[in-house]
């Protein structure tokens, strides 16, 4: 049963400290506050100044960091962590970060968020040059970038090394003296530079981070840049001059967690622009709204100022979800057992509910979440969706890389409505989604990709290009069981 | 460090299910959506028509069942489970709940929602003529009453163990021919009876279990009623004429489901209600109300659309939160460092800001997330409570046995304002919050218990007569650490 | 499998300490080297003078203690632990001791070894008259008959109840004031009072645990004795004069550690002397000795040096098999996969073998050992055994209680030889046996209980008797599968 | 408290099979077998014809495998495993082995027994030419070796691997087409081939496994061999003629199991060969022979026959100390609690004793146990040890790479007897332990490396030539505690 499970994923958080006494600590709770990213796995890597220490494993940073002893013996007054998703089938501790990679003349500590476009050429270059990779995943190519080139100085290597891959990527490196920062041409992932009253300085995915570990917001890195961060203070760098801003909008759309503030624009804010956007367009009688806890609500109260209309809690999600490891039989679910989402009949029994949502991918939830209004008993069901119909792939972090499981790749509104049992179906325009974002910036598309909702994407494919054309070809009935 | 932890705990949910082939999954089930009411332990005993199967223990409904196999071993037709809350030190295996003995002629499950006044002396009565408790909850003594009862038929042993217990109590029993539910003579705790599709009968303390296990609400247990569930059928009868109801209000306002319908009344309607009626009370300007997540999002509704203010998340909650082994040290605070809760600076920078709860014990909480508003920068901070002052200790199933916790026990409203920081603080009135349930009934306060409001027990206290009295006469200073 | 399972199994081991300053960590220590008699669980009760603390939990000594603090909790300067056998399917943490019965009076704790022959009668008639058990295991019994006492005096109520059950027993008590220890008439369990350095008394069930824990023996505990140990020293006393000892013969032929002590003759020299005089009623021509490990190699011993033959390492034990979750498979099986014991092809190629076991239950392990010789090369296996033909059940203790599961009660030797597949079989007379262990007391059979051999039971057998009686008329055939 | 671990260790088993329906459920019984070459963690990867399967972890082989589901997952008709001895410190999940290595091209899987003499030099030139490792253990090499190979066949990178490499190495690789088992060319660790009924071949450590898991010994390996085994079945080659047979002499002596024959000659027919002939060579007056436990179980059955003396069961070993977490405090050690090991004073009491041990390594075990002999009573502790005096370190796969660890590296034998405390202390002579263990060969020293106890390594040292050197020179004094 998928249909409490969001079909999009994020792919990884990423926070970093330097210059604190109890960083491995800070970090845990820098971590904990970007758990939303990323549930499959975690890890924290410290600097003692002298050697690397990790500790990684799967399940959230409280599983990982159950026993305290593992997080007391990463001492240091440096430190990375990383929360990770990870595909099913490929949960092994092995591909967990931060990697720690020993030479016989230094320690690396490597983290990243996003995906590499150029990952399997490069891959397959290095290995027939006698490379040899520990894990499934693309991180650990950097790693032997840095070490191949031919760069005199470390940072050369390095910025070689951020030339040679494509695609989305936020990293954080560890070195004995020295934390480095990086992000990709486009800015795809975001990335955030704090500092702490004692003087410490923090990066991580999400300004949410900074709140909870009382540092202040200093400014995001910027695409291209290369940040490094040592003893003497934070040094701004860029190793190409060929970017151009295109923050993945799904961050504001659904990812990011509503106190997170990307490029200055607060995502509650951001969210609840386009619920009221969303009410604009909207074109039908209702008499209350209904957010789909908990990534609507924001987008539900902007609709429902707005429109006028009441904002009800018509949805109730169970709060103890994320450890349940028994599921109803299909025998229950057909007899009416289900778990996470109840529709409260009190609520909604005989009126018109406008149902926010922020997305559909697969239009399984969407429908599911339909027939709970209609059993509670509500009269007309209107879907109204705070983002444009998802109808492409996408290869820059987000866990999408096929048209075939996006509902809107092969079926038309209408279609869909029909799917998922609406009475009608409202997306928010592209348009829309780009006024309600409101980056002040001078790049297409107000600074954002929206490549998923346009086709349009901001880089070359290079690993991808072939298997996208085809697919482009292809359209899936989405035949409801 | 104490503010993230609510000092209200319910101390138990019940769920019963008579005629399901797979009952204790459907048990399972139902615990799960009742976890809100307990998460100290957890435990399902099934019936399968010869003997009673059990499985119990500390942690979460999802731990205790974390191995399949556990469940899946407790076969029958009829389940009964429990989730439980434990004070701090008590929480040993032995006192989880349901019960089960084993006598050489029958067998008797046992599981109770509610707190007894004179199980002191009942006790102390049965031990001095033999008798031997295996725990130290007050849920034995039932089984011993009935069990030491000379009446020759077993439903009148039944009903005079229940005219002997006092107090508030929601009890079900397991036989192997019968399921039996059974509540106090003031009904202060919740008990419904609901019906599935395939005829099986079920009961439980919130109709949200309803909801999830697909069941259609019957009706609610009346107060001074017993229940028989067997084979044949639901048969009710009842164990005295001396009744009145007196339903907790803190189900109301606190601790019931916001899905849930309790003597016919929905939870977040009564809410809503409160948070409106809260809004006309109240006697200042602002700029927005931010509720307090997640218990108080239904007052902020009520409250944002009486007073025509935006309803903002000005507060977010860190979701993953249940889990956390390793807690900030000392050190940590008070470089800023915390978890759960978040104030948004985008939201509330500049505002005057009507913060909305449900409720103050300590004092301690509302503090700190003041604190946390006017760090992000609120200019005013107006709290408002959906409920009056919490003067007086409940000894019906609340765990708040005594005034010493309670700052309004000790302090005035003037008082609390200062020690929590507010710029003003607003309490519903006693009466706004009894029109805002508004139960069809003629009993007193509409029906409700609101003895920690005003101090006026619907019953006699018993064996808390002496500790109560002396209470009144003491005051504990909450100076701020 | 049942192959390397012995199918004898003791049903408890006792340990207590009064007067030292880290009582619970000595009874870790004791209960540990008490392992041997009990694998299923473990607890510790210490008394920390204001009340009674414990831990319980399935499985080893070792397990259940894996976590120290579960340990250092145990507080006191007093404690009594246990470790259990237990049968399966009854492996419920309710059933594991020590018990602990919390009063309004006082607490009481509780540990037994034995098993009692007239606790049914005595449970039902309790039950008739009030009383609930909260545990399936006999144990409970006898704080029930304590409480239910009219005797004016505690002492006085413990030895009324003492006089009450019948059967084997050694029990424990551990009170604010005092620890009490006591044993039943026959003496059939064994039981020691040590003394520590500094001054603290030590009980055990073997004197094993006081070489461990550093204690000197003082005396054992005697037939009908109840023991009171308090800060005052060791007071003497007994419940009953009716008293003849009767100790199990089982703990010399195979329970008992073989570093014990029990009245006076030391468990290693007892097996010896069994070896030696096997040797002497042993009647075969062979080349080389091969005791099963670990029980018979102090009987291979003996026989070697006796009849001057070889003694040598034909079988070896993988000593990591405690923990194996995972079994062959049929399947494996019958392909020659099997773990715990191999056969040294090297040793026993090409020799006629005297395979020197303790004794023999249902024949299959000895079947299998047979067989591995066979196959490892062994021109002839004559099989002999250090003790007589098993006929008859223990009602005292040991878990053998039906004659189906033995196999000479259901064959002669010769019928017996054949099944385990051996070229000879050989048992240590009676007489032989009595003498090998050589107790100094005129009572009949040298103070052993050898009822299991000879079907005479020094006590009524009460609630068995009809069940025994009708278990002579009764024959199963041991059709090899 | 170190005095029950014996501080000799061997560093790895191996074992593998090709064409076995469950190879992998074959090779955990294989590698339970082979639990007493390491503890630390264990692996199993198997090989479904498409693509590697692999889990491994830290713990014994029960443990890693605790969760049937994860052997069960390992599909596959071949398969290797390994258990792993680790260094206190390096206990990661990264260092446990079988590694795997995929490529764009192929997969790899890899395990070792030995230590290489040459890695330090290897891994920095690899890493010089951009190699990154994944971890710090020397196995990597050789798949880094085999990958950078121009030879244009894949046996013959292997081959070219092969003699890069220097020092004791056992490999199994696992591709997807075959497994390749090789062997330094001194042979130091030991490796042999067999055979199952069904025709599936095994390679493991010791012959014990054959036993265990059904199957019949075809050959060792010999020293330079590689062996490839597929689905035709088994082709021996070899990597280089320059081979001289040097098998280590602490596998008779202590490290492999009794039941095991490696190349020809059985470990317990050696080990009482051992006894015999120290009885030959000891000059003292005795009473009894007492073994020390497990290990010297059969020199003390050599030594009793040799000598005429009584072998008796003067030291219990508990067999339940593999999992205990909590030792006693200094505290409680001072008051004599103990754990693991007990003298039997029954037995040893006045008598003058012999106890035969296999080796003293840092001397504090041995001191431990005649003051445990002494305190029970023991008139005289005469102590002979099966071996030579241990004086130099070892550099093929013993954990012993200092002198400074090594007694008798700092003392000589009358010095040690007075650290130990005994009345006598007797080693084996060096042409004793070569009698007795007796290959059939004409290397030198009867085809074993005895360097530990003459100096004189049969291959040079490379990596640790000056570190040896310069030890030499050094001495510690073993001053008791």
């Amino acid at each position: 049963m998928t249909y409490e499970v969001k079909s999009l994923n994020e792919e990884c958080g990423l926070f970093g400290i330097w210059g604190h006494p109890q960083a491995a600590q800070v970090t845990y709770f820098g971590l904990h506050s970007l758990q939303h990213r990323g549930q499959e796995g975690a890890g924290i890597l410290s600097n003692d100044h002298k050697k690397l220490l990790r500790h990684r494993d799967t399940g959230l940073v409280s599983d990982v960091f159950k026993n305290p002893a593992d997080l007391e013996k990463l001492q240091g007054q440096a430190a990375i962590g990383h929360v990770r998703y990870a595909t099913a089938g490929e949960a092994s501790i092995d591909n967990i970060q931060p990697f720690c990679f020993n030479f016989y003349d230094m320690q690396l500590g490597l983290a990243h968020n996003g995906n590499l476009t150029n990952s399997r050429r490069l891959k397959k270059e290095l290995e027939r040059d006698g490379a040899i990779f520990s894990s499934s995943s693309d991180t650990e190519i950097l790693a032997h970038l840095i070490r191949r080139s031919h760069n005199p100085r470390f940072m050369g290597k390095v910025k070689e090394a951020l030339s040679t891959v494509k695609g989305g990527f936020a990293y954080l490196l560890m070195l004995e003296d020295k934390m480095i920062a990086a992000l990709d041409p486009n800015g795809f992932r975001p990335l955030s530079i704090g500092k702490m009253a004692n003087g410490a300085i923090v990066v991580a995915s999400e300004t949410c981070a900074f709140e909870v570990v009382g540092a202040e917001w200093v400014r995001d890195v910027k695409p291209g840049e290369v940040v490094v961060i040592d003893d003497s203070g934070i040094t701004y760098d860029s190793y190409t001059d060929d970017t151009q801003l295109a923050i993945c909008s799904m961050e504001y759309v659904y990812f990011a967690r509503p106190d997170s503030i990307i490029h200055g624009v607060n995502v509650h804010t951001a969210r609840k622009n386009m619920g009221r956007r969303l009410a604009q367009e909207f074109k039908h009688e209702a008499d209350i709204v209904v957010g789909v806890p908990n990534s609507s609500l924001s987008a539900a109260m902007g609709f429902a100022e707005e429109s006028g209309l009441p904002n009800e809690m018509g949805l109730v999600k169970n709060q103890y979800t994320q450890r349940t490891f028994i599921q109803p039989t299909r025998e229950l679910r057909e007899q009416g057992v289900r778990m996470k989402l109840s529709a409260v009949s009190g609520v909604v029994k005989g009126k018109r509910v406008v149902m926010v949502d922020d997305s559909i991918v697969r239009g399984t939830t969407s429908r599911r979440i339909v027939q709970l209004l209609r059993e509670a008993g509500a009269k007309e069901v209107h879907v109204a969706i705070g983002s444009p119909e998802l109808k492409y792939p996408c290869f820059y972090g987000i866990d999408i890389q096929t048209r075939r499981e996006l509902i809107s790749a092969n079926h038309d509104v209408e279609e869909v409505r029909q799917i998922i049992g609406a009475d009608s179906l409202t997306y928010l325009s592209l348009a829309g989604l780009i006024e309600s974002v409101g980056l002040e910036t001078d790049a297409p598309n107000g600074g954002l990709c929206v490549a998923y909702f346009d086709g349009n994407y901001p880089t070359p494919l290079y690993d991808y290009e072939k298997r996208y054309l085809k697919s482009l070809e292809e359209k899936t009935s989405f035949i409801i069981d």
